[in-house]
């Protein structure tokens, strides 16, 4: 086949039930006040905990109430392999997706330990590993096909790849307890995905958007730009093919029914599928339910970020329930920061990935949280106010 | 008494045993070098945990080995008041000195909720607060006096309080158990003290060293400003007193015997006498034991920053041990912490001190210990390397 020559039964191929949820605006200024007024009256200088009062706000925002607690967070490592990674776009061969994954399940990867020094929940899910995995407690086998196609050639999924891992996603988080989601994820060749998707999402030029990923020479750096280079002129041949045969009209991704009423939504499933990983998508369909539940979701790095800004060109209002651990020290990351206007907990030049990063920040949201719910009252404590003109 | 006229018989007076320890220099390339190595055979790309890492290998340089295991970790929260609180320097009454000594004890203040969200054991220090507190298991008599006296009209502490209150530091620190002090304070006033301290130790303007601790107006900022050059004005006529009568001399401060052997050092303690707080000098006592006892040291804000500047002026070999938690919205913390060339862990720009930006950073430190002692190496976890040259 073709690549640049789409199947329109793959558009009529969308799963059924499938559904992308529709999420209300979390915007409440009365509550936003009652927050901040409630961490005023805290036995401390007005404004004098900084971040932390503004992360406690957003908790109460996201959860709706004066008293944000958290509880049983999850941290779930999504992983899937990439056609891509056949033309060295990374440092380390494909194999080492599914030995992380037995890693990680074995509690020696950094992700294991951070998630056992804070008590979180670790689930890895098997979005398309080219690997068969014995069954694990905290296995999910979610597996959609072993690993995406080779973008060069073709869209990294078809469509109904692409919405069957969005429904995974959907799925497994539904299933799970507790109200903070922390993302995490595995997959050599990822950061390619997440370059594409934020060139491709933002309109930037794909060399400020393509780092070294896990360590790249500059020599590897500029082979594997030639290589995303090429999926993008592909990729530029099938959006105008998809468009002429009107395969970017959310018709084809089930329309009203999926919830995909707008052309950009089309569109933007469309860019996923091209451009992005399993992982990556069913990170996506996680990040709307979760979104959908008013979660915490706690985003940690570069790839996890391409998740949110895709799932965030779907349904904006993913972002408001977003906290975002840190600032990695792939360049891109904080261009695509910056593209959604957020600004990281850390910045402590991490480029691990695996949640590594929203796994070791967590405890600043736990305590957040802790302020807003423990402190006493200047009332409470008997404690004497600033002077007034003070 | 004319304020610029010294008794010498102060100076004969420090108390019998008192005594500076001396530190070993913790330089250690070889250590260095193993800690990196074993960091590098971690299951992850060479460098990927970032800052974790240098935090890492400067643990197992603290505690000398490659297993740095962080144990009964003690959160000590200084507290004392401060005669020139009487001028208007702070936005607070001195009362909330004490009522915030209370409030931590209670256990509704941020350090405490903090504490508490990590286990970390909560030890208050009253260093010359003026209040009589009942007893509570939490909280360490160690009074000096009730208050430093008046800057504008005497040195803060004679140089027995400030010996003694030295050796009390020293003491307490002898009796914690654990591996690692985490540095708190409170003391209505106290942020002029340490502006003092830095502008004295530094040579910077006192301009640049004033802020509005915790929460001045423009105007009220001035009004303190002014008040800290006054005493700053009456110091530099202290100082040529004390230069003339010889009282700058290893030898007014016991000597060899204390351990005082350079000139610097005795002028180094006449300015923490001078300008400092009977907390700062307890807690200057606290980092040098703590020094001593290769303890790791995790510093709060810009009060217990001027402390560990203050024993770096006495022992620079402490800087070795410490672990800086943020950076705080002071603007003078952020000179301070390029003198002492600190590169703080968390930007936060929280100014409430207590401790909590050092309980805040405490898990983020527990991180970079567990990353070297419970991460599997390639070798154990069956892990393909970087391919060579990629």
């Amino acid at each position: 086949m073709n690549p640049t020559e789409f199947q329109p039964t793959a558009f009529s191929a969308v799963p059924v039930g499938f559904k992308l949820p529709t999420l209300i605006d979390l915007t409440d200024p009365d509550l936003s006040q009652r927050l901040q007024a409630r961490l005023d009256n805290k036995t401390k200088p007005v404004g004098s905990l900084g971040r932390l009062e503004a992360l406690a706000v957003r908790l109460g925002l996201i959860l709706g109430t004066l008293r944000p607690e958290l509880h049983h967070p999850q941290m779930v490592v999504f992983a899937a392999d990439h056609g891509l990674a056949a033309h060295g776009v990374s440092a380390y061969p494909s194999d080492v997706t599914w030995q992380m994954v037995s890693n990680f399940l074995a509690g020696g990867a950094a992700v294991s330990v951070l998630a056992r020094q804070h008590g979180l929940a670790l689930t890895v899910v098997d979005c398309g590993v080219r690997h068969d995995f014995p069954a694990h407690p905290q296995l999910q086998a979610r597996k959609v096909a072993p690993g995406t196609q080779d973008m060069l050639q073709a869209m990294a999924m078809t469509p109904r790849q692409c919405a069957q891992a969005l429904q995974h996603g959907m799925d497994l988080v539904r299933e799970l307890p507790g109200n903070v989601l922390l993302l995490g994820e595995m997959g050599i060749g990822n950061t390619s995905a997440a370059s594409l998707l934020l060139a491709q999402l933002t309109g930037r030029d794909l060399a400020d958007c393509t780092g070294a990923g896990t360590g790249l020479t500059e020599a590897g750096l500029q082979a594997k730009l030639q290589v995303l280079r090429g999926v993008q002129q592909r990729h530029q041949k099938d959006l105008d093919a998809a468009r002429a045969s009107g395969l970017l009209k959310p018709e084809a991704w089930g329309g009203t029914g999926a919830g995909v009423v707008a052309r950009h939504e089309a569109a933007a499933l469309f860019t996923l599928a091209s451009l992005g990983g399993l992982e990556v998508a069913t990170m996506v369909g996680a990040v709307l339910q979760a979104a959908f539940e008013r979660k915490v979701i706690l985003v940690d790095g570069f790839i996890a970020s391409a998740a949110v800004m895709a799932a965030a060109a779907l349904r904006p209002q993913v972002l408001q329930r977003c906290v975002f651990a840190h600032r990695s020290s792939e360049h891109a990351h904080g261009l695509l920061l910056e593209h959604l206007k957020a600004e990281p907990l850390l910045d402590w030049g991490l480029r691990l990935g695996e949640g590594s990063g929203a796994a070791l920040a967590w405890p600043l949201v736990a305590s957040a949280s802790r302020i807003l719910i423990e402190m006493a009252s200047f009332e409470d404590a008997g404690v004497s106010r600033q002077a007034s003109g003070a």
